[in-house]
C-alpha cells in the first residue's frame, strides 16, 4: 500500500509529519495530488487544542493541485487537471445543502442539518497538509483552475478569500456604503478587497500593525484607524460625523472587536460576523439600542463548493483582486512544523505561508 | 429480465400502455415502485407533439411510491420506505445546483447551467406512468412522505404544488399584498392557495369554469373574476380602485393573460409567470409603461428537491392546505389512455385524475 | 385656549390624568380626537422610570381617532375622517426614511438617522392618551379606517400587531418553516399570528400563563410549551426531532428567552428579536455555534407609516386575523389610573385594555 | 415680479430660450440658482413630441445649483448651501414612497401610487434648464455637494449615473457575475461602470461607435463587442463558452437590444432594462425558454432623493468612478438651442453637454 507524507495531529500542541496510506477512492471520490496548500489560523487553534480533532487527523482545508485518480461515478473531469476545492465541501443533497446553507451540510443525518458539517478537510477526514488528499463527493466540489493562474494566485479562494468575501456579502453592502473591517489579519484583509469590490466607497479598517496597516490600503481601505493610538469607536464616530457605519465587518473573534463592531453601526446597520470566538459574547444593552435598533448580525462560515471557487478564482484572473502579497513564507511539506512554529507566532510579519510538496 | 407496464410515447398523437423493462439501478439511483401518479397539462402537450420528447420514453414526473432497490451509493433510506420525488430532480452537484437554481441543473454540462435541465421524468429519462421509476441521485430527491398522509393527500406535491406555490414565492407576496391570478386549472387553483398561505389579504381568482371558480374560493380567492362575462383588466381595477395589484400571476401560457397579467399591476409591481407559452409573447408598451413603471417579470418551473417535497408534505400535514379536492377522476394504470382521454380534453370537470397501478 | 383631558408622566411611578392646552397645528400637522386608545407595555416602563420621558408629557403612542383639524399644508385628507396613525410616525424625508428604515427616522439631525426616532408620540412629543393627539407630518402618517371596522378592530394596528407581525416578517418566514415564538403577550401573540400569516407550518409557542397558551393556540400556535413544566429548549429540539426550527421569535425581552430563543435554531436560522431589554445580553458559545454557525439575529422595532397601517387594516377587514380577543378590557379616559393599575401588574388576565375619552 | 431665462416646450421640434417669471416658493419647496445643467435623451424624446410634455413647460431634470430660497417650513439646509436634487423628486409621503417605490410616487392621488409620478422636473412641473428651478418637497430632495468636487464631477448624478448604476443594482449583480451591457451611450456606461462597482469580473459592453467603445473599455468593461462587426449574440455565447450571463443590461431602449438581452442570458438569468421603449415588445419563445427558464425581467426608473444622491455623490468623492469624461462639449445657457441640435443630432461625439447659466 502505498504511503504518503502528512501533517499529523499528534495531540494538543503536537502537529507533525509523518506517513500514512494514499487513501482509496470511493466512486464519489477524487484523489488529488496536492502542489501547494496553507495553513490557516483555524490550523493553530487545532494545533494548541482549542478546536478538538481526532487524533492521527491530517490537518489542512486549503488544497491545490491536480487529480490523481476520480472515483467510478465521478463525471466531467479528468485525471491530471489542474483544481482547488473549497475548505467546504458540500454533499450537494443534504437539506441544507439544497437550501443554499452548504457550510451547515448535514448529509448523513437524518433531517440533513449539521452544525459545520461542510467543513470536513481537516475537521472530520483527513485533510490537505500531505501529498494527497481525497476529495469527497468530488462533482460538488473540484473547481479547474483557468489557465495562466499560478498555484499563489489561487491559494487564498479555499478559505480566506471566500471567508473575507463572504464578511461583506453577509453584510449586504451596497454601492456608496461605509463600511468598518476590524482586525486586518489575512481574513479581515480580504474582507476589505470584498467590501470594495462591493461598491463601498468608506472603508475604514482598524489595524494595530504596521505591515498590516500598510497593506489595508493596499486592499482597499480608505482609512486605517490604529487602535493602539486612538479608540476605534470614538475614530469611526468622529470620520463617520457620528453617523456610524452601515456595515462592520468583525474579522477577529474578540469580545472587544465584537462589541466596537455593533457599536459603530448606524441605527439599522448590519454587524457581519467572522470571527471564532473562544467564549460567550456579551451584548451592551447601549450599543443595541435596547433591541430596537432594527440591527441584523449575521455570521457566516466559509462558503465553498465549485461554483463558489469558480467565481473566486474570476475575481483574481480579472485582475479585480490580488491576493498574492498576502504570501509572505514559504516552505517545503518537510519543513511544515517549522512553518506552524512562524505561522502560529505571528512572527516575521507573516501574513500566510505557502506549503508545497 | 422483469418487465413492468408504462404509458409510452409512440408518437404525435400516441402515448399507449405497454410493456419495457424494469430499469437497472446505478450507484446513486434508488428504483420506486408506484403506487400513484397522475398525469400532467405538459405530458397533453407531449401527446399532441407541442413538446417533443424521444420516441419510446415513458411519460409522467409526479411519483409517489415505495422504495424497491436503492442504489449501492445511497445512504439515509431504507426499502420498503414510502416516498415521492419531485417533477424536478437535481443532481445536487453542478454549478446551476450550488447556485440555488435546481430547474436549470447543467449536470453533465462544462458550466453546469442547462435550460430546463432538472427537469428529467418523461422528458429526458423514463417517467412514473408506469410500475416502476428510477429516480436518479436519489439522496437529493427521494422525500419520505409522513406517516398518516394518503397517496392522494400528497400527489399534487412534486408538480402542482410546488409550481403553484412558486408562483406566489416568485412574486414575494408580502403580508397585505393584493394579487390576482389568471386562470384556476390545478396550477392556478395551488397558486391562489399560495397567495394565501403567504398573507395576501385580496386575493383576486381569474376564471370562466364554474366548478372551478367555485374551486378557487375553496381554495382561498376572495373575489372571482368570470372573465366571459366581464374583462378581467377592467374589474380588477375596479376592485382595487384604480391602483392594480401587487402581485399578478399567470397560470395559464396564453398572450392574453400574459399581457392581463401585465396590465393589472400596480407600478412597481411583479408578475410571476408559469405559463408554458407555445409562441412570442408581445409586452404591450402602455401595459409595461415604456420601461419606466419598475416592473418585475419572473418565471418559474416548478422547484424540486427533497427537501422542497418535504416542506410541501408539510403544508398538507398542518392541515393548511388540502389538495384532496383536486382530485376528480381515478383511473387504473390500465386505463390510462381512457385517464388521457378524459384530461386532455377537459371533459367531466376533471381537475386531476389519480392513476394506480 | 382650550383644554384637554391627558394622562401625564409626572415621575417615576406616577402618570396622572391632568389637563393641558389642545395643540394647536402646524402646516404638516394634524389634530385627532381620540375615539380609541390604549396602554402598552412601554408605558409600563415608562410609568416605572425604566425608559426616562421628559416630565409632563402626554404618554400613549396607538390612536384611533377623528380628523379634527389639518395643517395648512396637509393635502390628501378631510376633517370628519376616521383615522389611525401607528406607534412610529416618519416624516418621510430623512435619510433614513428614504432608505426604507423609518423607525430610525433622523429628520432633523445633519446626517438623517436618529435611534429610534420615529418614535414620538409619548417619547419626544405628546402621546395620544389624551381627548387630542397632534400627528406631525400627517400625510405621511394617517391612514383611514375602512368603512365596517370598530375602532377595537383596528386598536392592534398601530403597535401590537404592527411590532408582532415585525417578527415573522423580519424571520423572513418561508412556507414551510417550523417557527418558534418565545413568551404569548399581546405582542407575541400577533408574531405567532403573523408567521401563521406567512406560511409557517408548525408554530411552537412558549408560553406559562393558561390563558395566553389557550390564546396562542387561538392565533395559529400547532404546539405550545408550558415553560412552567418543561424546559422549552429541550421541548422544542424533541418537536423538531433534533433539527431546531428556522425562525425563533423573541417576544419578551429577557436573557433567558433570547438565549433559548438562539438555542432552538438550526444552523442557518434566524432569530427575529422583538424584545425591549434591560440591560446586555450574553450570547452563549455554544447556541451561536462559536460564530460559525450562520445564524442572523434581527431586532425590529415596530414599523409605522400610514402604508404600514393600511395594510395591516386589511389584514383585519378580510378577516385573515381577528384580535378583538386581546381586548379584555375597557375603561374611560378618566378611569385611565385604575387601567395601568389592572394593566400594569397583569391582573385579572388582561391581556389589552381599551381606553375611550 | 423678478422674471429668468428658461429652454420652453413650444411644441414639437421647437424648445426655445424664453423669459417666464421667476416662481414663488411654497412653505415645502426650496429656490435653487442653476449653476450646471444638462440635456438628457429624453429632452430630446420630449422636443420630438416623442414624450408629451405641457406647451409652456420648461425642460430638464438634472440641476446642479445653489439655495436661492428656502420655503417656511423646510429645516436642514440654509441658503447659499451648494445642492443636487435628482431627476426623480419624491414626496416621502405618498404609499409608493413609504414602500421604497420613489419613482413611482403617487402623492396626490387617493392610493398613492402613480405611474413614473417621481419624474416631475421638466416632465409635470418646471425643470431646470433655466436660471432657477423650484425642488418641490426640498427636504426629501436637496443633496449638499462635498466641499472639493466640481458641478460637473457631479453633473451625472442626478440621472445618468443614478439610472446606470441601477442597471446593475436591479440586476443583483454580485462578486464573479458575468455581465453584457447593451449599448454605451451616457446611461450604458454609467451601467458598466455600476457592474464594476458591484464586483462583476466579466464585463462585455456592446457598442458600434468608437469613441464610445474606448470609452466602454475606459468605465470597466473587459470585452467590448462591435455589433456592426459581428452578431452580439453570438459573440457572447462565445465568450461565455457557451452559459450566457448572469446579467443583462439594456441601456438602449429597441426590440433588437431587449432580444438580444434576453437571448443571451443564462437560465435563472436577469434581463435589466433601462431603455424608454417606443413600441409593444416581443419576447421570442425560445429566448424565454417559453416561460420555463426562471428568468427575471426587472425595469426600473431613475431611482431619485437626497440619500440616492449622497451615495453617488460619495462615489465620486471616494474616486471610484470618474464621470467626467461624459462631458464632452460646454454651452452656455443662452445657446441652449444650439446644445440641442448637437446633441440631438449626436453630432461631433458628444455623450454629454454641460450648460452654465
Amino acid at each position: 500500500m502505498p504511503r504518503m507524507k502528512a501533517a499529523i495531529f499528534v495531540e494538543p500542541g503536537r502537529i507533525v509529519l509523518d506517513e500514512k496510506p494514499i487513501p482509496d477512492v470511493g466512486p464519489l471520490d477524487a484523489l488529488i495530488r496536492i502542489t501547494t496548500t496553507t495553513i490557516c489560523g483555524t490550523d493553530v487553534h487545532i494545533l494548541k487544542g482549542e478546536y478538538p480533532v481526532a487524533r492521527g487527523l491530517t490537518i489542512g482545508h486549503e488544497p491545490v493541485g491536480i487529480i490523481e485518480k476520480l472515483g467510478s461515478a465521478v463525471r466531467g473531469y479528468r485525471e491530471g487537471q489542474r483544481v482547488i476545492a473549497g475548505a467546504i465541501t458540500p454533499s450537494g443533497h443534504s437539506a441544507a445543502c439544497l437550501c443554499g446553507c452548504h457550510s451547515q451540510d448535514g448529509a448523513g443525518t437524518t433531517h440533513g442539518w449539521k452544525p459545520m458539517g461542510g467543513w470536513r478537510f481537516g475537521n472530520t477526514v483527513d485533510g490537505c497538509q500531505a501529498e494527497f488528499v481525497l476529495v469527497p463527493d468530488a462533482m460538488a466540489n473540484l473547481a479547474p483552475v483557468p489557465d495562466g493562474l499560478t498555484d499563489e494566485q489561487v491559494l487564498m479562494c479555499p478559505d480566506i478569500m471566500s471567508t473575507g468575501f463572504s464578511g461583506a456579502e453577509s453584510g449586504r453592502i451596497r454601492i456608496g456604503d461605509t463600511v468598518a473591517v476590524f482586525a486586518q489579519g489575512p481574513i479581515g484583509l480580504c474582507a476589505t478587497a470584498g467590501a470594495r469590490l462591493m461598491g463601498a466607497t468608506t472603508i475604514i479598517a482598524v489595524e494595530g500593525v504596521p505591515e498590516r496597516m500598510e497593506m489595508a490600503r493596499r486592499m482597499g481601505a480608505d482609512h486605517v484607524v490604529d487602535f493602539t493610538k486612538a479608540d476605534p469607536v470614538d475614530e469611526i464616530r468622529r470620520l463617520t460625523d457620528g453617523r456610524g457605519v452601515d456595515v462592520s465587518i468583525e474579522a477577529l473573534g474578540r469580545q472587544q472587536t465584537f462589541e466596537a463592531s455593533l457599536r459603530v453601526l448606524r441605527p439599522g446597520g448590519t454587524l457581519s460576523s467572522l470571527g471564532v470566538y473562544s467564549g460567550d459574547l456579551r451584548i451592551p444593552l447601549d450599543g443595541f439600542l435596547a433591541g430596537l435598533g432594527d440591527h441584523t448580525i449575521r455570521t457566516t462560515l466559509c462558503p465553498g463548493g465549485k461554483e463558489r471557487m469558480r467565481r473566486l478564482m474570476e475575481v483574481i484572473a480579472s485582475g479585480r483582486v490580488d491576493t498574492r502579497p498576502l504570501v509572505t513564507h514559504r516552505f517545503k511539506l518537510d519543513q511544515i512544523e517549522e512553518a506552524y512554529e512562524l505561522f502560529g507566532h505571528q512572527r516575521d510579519g507573516v501574513l500566510k505561508v505557502a506549503i508545497t510538496p
